[in-house]
C-alpha cells in the first residue's frame, strides 16, 4: 500500500463537472490500494474574484490578515464540494482547512512560511480508511490566525504535506502534462522530459518555467520526495522529479528557459576600491528590489562598471535607487535598458562536460546575436540578449543541445 | 461605555458599498465610546450561490458535514471584507470564524445548537480597544469540525454572543425599520411598535413575522439582554425587545399576525378512550411532521374528532400516515383542507383583560367569516379560517385592536 500525496490546481477543479472528475480519479487511486491524501487550490478565477471584492472597497491597501481570511475561502470552497463529489461516488472523503489539518506558518501574512505539521489528524484519518481531503495555500499561525502561503502556495501545500507524511510520491495535476525541454508555444520541437532532477527543477523554475513552485520543490529536494507532475485530463505520464541518482535519462542539457520582462541597470565608471558595491546594493535592497544577475568588468582606465538585472515591473525604483547611489559613489554614469530577456541552459550533464558554453556562445553568435551578460552555475549557463532576439536564441539553443542527435544521453560517470 | 453587539443581515452587507456603510456605522458606534462587537451574515445572494454549486455537482445529497464547510465560507468573505474596510477609516478590526470567537456547538451538522461560548478572546480584543468581527451562522463541534447553525443562525449567533459577554445590548440591523402591528404589505395601517416584550416577541415570531430569528429571542429571553430591531439604511429607532417590566407602551394586542401555507386534516369518529390520541400522533412525530394546532371535540355519540394542522408542505405525507393510523384505530374517516390560514393576534395586555377573545370572535363573525379552530395561550389567540379571508380577518382585528381609540395603553397592574 502506497500512501500518494495529489495535487489539483485551479483548472483542473474549475467548475463541479471538472471536480466530479478529479474525485474519479481519486478513488480509483484508492481503489488501486493507496491511501491518499488531496491537496486542492481554488476553483480557476476564484482567487481574483475574491481580490477584486476587496478593491471593490474602495480604500488603501487592505489588512495583510483579512486579505488571507478573505483568500483562504476560495480553497476552502473546493475541498468542501470535492469531498461531497467523492461522498456521492460511495467512498468517504473528510475535507480539512489549514488549520484543521496541522499546517503551521509564521504570521508573515500573505507570504507565511511554514513551521510544522501536525500529521496526527491526516495519519488518523488515513488509518480509518478516509480520503484527506486538503486546503492548499493556507494554514494558521501560532495564535491561530489564518494565513496564506502566497502564489504558488498550493503546491508548496502539497509537497510539504507529502514529505510530513513520507508520502511515496506527491503527484502535481496541472493543464500541461509534464515539463518540457522548453516552452513548446515558442519551440514547437520541445519535448516532454521522462524525469528531471530536483536541482535542474529548482533552476528551471526559477528561471521561468511556471509548472511547479520553486518552494515546493526546495521541501522535495530537503526530503526526497518524488515529484510526479503530470496533467489531469489525461492519463499519460508525466514528468517525474526525483533525486539526481534515480533520474534515468541524463541529458546534458535537460531544458532551454527564457525570461522576459527583465531590465538592466549599468553604473559607469565606478572607483574600483573594496565597500563600493555594497554602497550600490544596499539602498536596492532595503528598498526591496530583487537582483537578478550582477556582473562587474574592470576597464582600462582603472574604474570598473557593474550591471545588474531587475525584474521590468521594479526597474523605474531600481534606477531612481541607482542613481542616488552613483552619485554618492562618484560614478560617472548610469544606464538602463529594459528590452532585454534572460536565456539560459540548464542541465546536470554540464558538471561533467567541458565545452557546453562555448557551443553555447557560437550558437548565439552563428544567429547573429549579441550577449550582453553572462552568468553561470554547476548546472545552469544564463545569458542577457536583446529581447526581439529571446524566441530565435531559445530555438536555435534547443535545436544545438536537445533535438536529435544532439540529445544523446550522457554516459554514467563511473 | 456600553459593550454593543451589532448584527447585520445579507442585504446590509450586499456589496461592497453597503459593506462601506456598515463600517462607517461601526465606527460611529465606536467614537460614542463603546465597545463593538460586529455579527454578519454572508452576503446576500452568497448562500444561494453556494447551494446551487452543491447542486451542480448533481449527485445525491450531499455529506452534511461538507455542505457546512462549504456554506461557511460565506460569513468567512464577509468577516474577512467588512474588517478591511473598517481598517480603511482608520480603526483597527479583527475578524473572528466561528471556530476562532470560540462558538462551540454540537456536531449536528446543518443545525446545529449552541453548547458554549468562550468569550476569553473576544474579551482581549474589545479590551485592546479592536472591533471584533465575527461570522454569524457558524461554529466549530468538540473535535474542530466546522457547523452551521441552520437557518437565521445568523440572529442566534448575535444574541447568544451578546448574552455571553453580557452585552448592553444586541442591535439587529435589518432591511425593515422594526416590528411592525401586522404585516404592512396586507394592512396599511399597520404601525412601527416601540418596545416589545420577549413573550410577545416569541409569539409574533413563531407565527409568522419575519423579522427575528425564534432562537435568537429564546437566548436574549433567558439571559434579559435587549434587542433593538432596526434598520441598516437609516438611523431611525426601530423596536426594541426586551422583558416586560420595561416595556413602556402596553397595549392589549402588540401585532396580529397571519400564517399561509398552513393545511389541516381531520380524523373523525374516533372512539373516545385513553391512548388513541398517541396512536395517531406517534407515527407523525417519528416521521419529522410538526404538528402545530391539535384541537379535539366530543361528539354527540360517543366519539370524537381530531383535528391538528401541519404546514402545506408536509400536508401529502401527514395525509398518508394520518389515514394508515385511522384504519388502525378505527376512526371512521379522514378529511383534509389545504386552503386555510392562521390568524393570531398576540398581547401581553390579554393576560388581565376579559373579553379578548369574545371581541376577537365577534369582530370576525362581522366580516362573515367562519372560524374552524380555535387555540389559545395566556398572551396568544390564534384561529384558524378559510384562506381567501385571511387578509380580510387581519384587516379588521388590526383595526379592531390597534388602531386609533382601540389602541390605549393598558394601566399598569397595581
Amino acid at each position: 500500500m502506497a500512501l500518494i500525496v495529489q495535487k489539483y490546481g485551479g483548472t483542473s477543479v474549475g467548475d463541479p463537472v471538472r471536480i466530479r472528475n478529479v474525485a474519479k480519479r481519486v478513488v480509483a487511486t484508492l481503489e488501486a490500494g493507496n491511501q491518499v491524501v488531496v491537496c486542492v487550490s481554488a476553483m480557476r478565477g476564484e482567487t481574483n474574484g475574491l481580490v477584486e471584492l476587496a478593491q471593490q472597497l474602495g480604500g488603501e491597501q487592505p489588512d495583510a490578515r483579512e486579505f488571507d481570511v478573505l483568500l483562504s475561502t476560495g480553497e476552502q470552497k473546493t475541498i468542501a464540494l470535492l469531498s461531497m463529489a467523492i461522498g456521492q461516488l460511495g467512498f468517504e472523503a473528510r475535507s480539512f482547512t489549514g488549520g484543521q489539518m496541522g499546517m503551521h506558518t509564521d504570521s508573515d501574512f500573505g507570504r507565511a512560511r511554514i513551521s510544522d505539521i501536525d500529521c496526527s489528524t491526516l495519519r488518523e484519518t488515513l488509518d480509518d480508511g478516509v480520503i484527506a481531503v486538503i486546503a492548499g495555500f493556507q494554514g494558521v499561525d501560532g495564535a491561530g490566525n489564518i494565513t496564506t502561503l502566497g502564489r504558488g502556495g498550493s503546491d508548496t501545500s502539497a509537497v510539504a504535506v507529502a514529505c510530513a507524511l513520507g508520502a511515496d510520491v506527491c503527484e502535481i495535476y496541472t493543464d500541461v502534462d509534464g515539463v518540457y525541454t522548453a516552452d513548446p508555444r515558442v519551440v514547437p520541437n520541445a519535448r516532454k522530459l521522462h524525469s528531471v532532477s530536483y536541482e535542474e527543477m529548482l533552476e528551471m523554475a526559477s528561471l521561468g518555467a511556471k509548472v511547479l513552485q520553486i518552494r515546493s520543490v526546495k521541501f522535495a529536494t530537503q526530503y526526497g520526495v518524488p515529484i510526479h507532475v503530470r496533467s489531469s485530463f489525461n492519463d499519460a505520464e508525466g514528468t517525474w522529479v526525483m533525486s539526481e541518482e534515480d533520474v534515468m535519462e541524463r541529458l546534458v542539457v535537460s531544458g532551454v528557459t527564457h525570461k522576459l520582462n527583465e531590465a538592466k541597470i549599468r553604473v559607469k565608471g565606478v572607483q574600483d576600491h573594496p565597500g563600493i558595491a555594497g554602497k550600490l546594493f544596499a539602498p536596492l535592497s532595503q528598498a526591496g528590489i530583487l537582483i537578478d544577475m550582477i556582473v562587474q568588468n574592470l576597464s582600462s582606465d582603472g574604474t570598473t562598471d557593474m550591471t545588474f538585472t531587475v525584474s521590468r515591473a521594479e526597474y523605474n525604483k531600481a534606477l531612481e535607487i541607482a542613481n542616488a547611489a552613483a552619485s554618492e559613489i562618484g560614478a560617472s554614469e548610469v544606464e538602463g535598458d529594459q528590452s532585454i530577456a534572460k536565456i539560459s541552459i540548464v542541465g546536470l550533464g554540464m558538471q561533467d562536460h567541458a565545452g557546453v558554453a562555448t557551443r553555447m556562445f557560437t550558437t548565439l553568435a552563428s544567429e547573429g546575436i549579441n550577449i550582453q551578460l553572462i552568468s553561470t552555475s554547476e548546472i545552469k549557463i544564463s545569458v542577457v540578449i536583446e529581447e526581439k532576439y529571446a524566441e530565435l536564441a531559445l530555438r536555435s539553443l534547443h535545436a544545438e543541445f536537445i533535438e536529435d542527435g544532439a540529445a544523446e544521453p550522457v554516459a554514467d560517470v563511473p
